[in-house]
């Protein structure tokens, strides 16, 4: 990649995105285009998920063993592509990490407050993380009203591999439709939608089609990766086109289980093959 | 319960039932009829689960640990409910507990081998136990041929509670016609159906529907139950019927991580409430 076209870019800037699983390659995929010059670390924790059936301090825990494996990689900025460790541990890892630290739920949230003008959002996850109530509460610290809804069936659905497909469609219509029903006996007046999961990125072209117009889809991986060039200082404009982004990047993974595994479900995540992926042991 | 219903059962018999989740529940449904007299244990290891993407040592271990809990709370019995652990610990529970073990995946080849005329079986199971190839094994030193699918979307429609419901309707198409096709083009005259995860029995019925004729569907959890009474020499016509059945059993439940989660999802695989779910720890 020619030295003109990064021109404002951080030079030897390190950054360390984690997740529980593959999910979080969302956000990297987010991030490799609008920061091409960085080097990456990416650790899936994948022998510990799913981090959404366990206790706050387990979760604490996992995620800053994470966070200290990636700054002794050398990561500067730590990015939590993990909605559960997002939720319930970014204060602890914060404390545990010298660098600056951002996490999903935060960033979400923060473009969901620069979207709505009604004051009135809508979010889609997990359902642990709908349950943890972690992005009505940081929505409602930003002034706006959220009501979230678990939607369970999406994260198997992107997982099989069934993206552009009826049976994901007909599941989208009904999980949506329920949602609706329940804002407008709210009397809530949305006019923005959440994807609050890492996995439903892979979705967005189809929950477009399946919303109703005047409900702006926030995709929280690219919100993620705007907040992570504010905050280092990047102009938004420096985003690359298609033909510069599939320049190779400086990108490591590790996973905490099966790099078979990873690596094939992991391509899907980040639009691009996964060469090599490391195995590391981060402790029980 | 009168006692003269119970001619012929053994009177102070405690049978453990072990899973990584719920799932097992199903094996213990079919149970209840069959032995009412019984006490059981059932240890569902909720906080460790799925077991599927651990390693075999890993594996091995919770599941020693929990056979070591049941036998300790006095079963003289222990039902593997577990496809997992099944697959991949048996041998290691069988060398750590001083009673009778059964595990799923033998039982349900065991029903395939004495279902099936043509010799060849197909199998249907989450994606970790077909990786496993262990109802292959089973069924191939049993003289069987088995052709074994990973249907991964089955368990997450079950617990989304989506059991006659159009979108399940479509996957098991999907599903059966994928496999069927695969069985015609292998040259397999398949006249048997196992359903190799302790969730499918929920399915049980829309599986029945969606199969060609002549293809006979065999319940792991039924048969499981089934080779329980034959290992304690219980006859199969004891079973009671749906007016007897409805009496109070004696069963106690635990469950590592969220008894409250455990008893919502539980009731549903259980067809019957939960009452009580107590909280155990089997360490780490």
């Amino acid at each position: 990649m020619a030295e003109e076209e990064l021109a404002g870019q951080p030079r030897s800037l390190k950054i360390g995105v984690f997740d529980s699983g593959v999910g979080g390659l969302t956000v990297l995929r987010a991030l490799l285009p609008r920061i091409p010059a960085a080097e990456y670390i990416y650790v899936g924790d994948t022998a510990r998920l799913p981090y959404g059936s366990k206790s706050r301090e387990t979760i604490a825990r996992y995620a800053v063993s994470s966070a200290h494996f990636l700054v002794e990689q050398g990561a500067q900025f730590l990015v939590i592509a993990c909605n559960t460790a997002s939720a319930l541990a970014i204060e602890d890892i914060r404390r545990a990490a010298p660098v600056p630290v951002l996490g999903v739920i935060e960033t979400g949230s923060a473009e969901a407050r620069a979207s709505s003008q009604t004051n009135d959002v809508l979010v889609i996850a997990t359902d642990a993380t709908v349950q943890s109530h972690a992005y009505a509460t940081a929505c409602q610290e930003l002034g706006l009203r959220a009501l979230e809804k678990a939607c369970p069936l999406l994260v198997p659905l992107v997982e099989e591999g069934w993206i552009e497909h009826p049976v994901t469609a007909a599941v989208l219509r009904i999980y949506l439709s329920e949602l609706l029903e329940r804002a407008q006996a709210d009397g809530m007046h949305a006019d923005t939608l959440v994807l609050g999961c890492t996995h439903y990125p892979l979705l967005r072209a189809q929950i477009e089609r399946a919303v109703p117009d005047g409900l702006r889809v926030i995709d929280s991986a690219e919100a993620t990766a705007n907040r992570v060039c504010a905050a280092l200082g990047i102009p938004e404009e420096s985003i690359l086109n298609d033909h510069q982004r599939h320049q190779s990047h400086q990108v490591r993974f590790f996973a905490t289980d099966s790099t078979a595994k990873f690596r094939q479900l992991g391509t899907r995540f980040l639009g691009q093959p996964i060469e090599a992926v490391e195995l590391v042991d981060l402790g029980g």
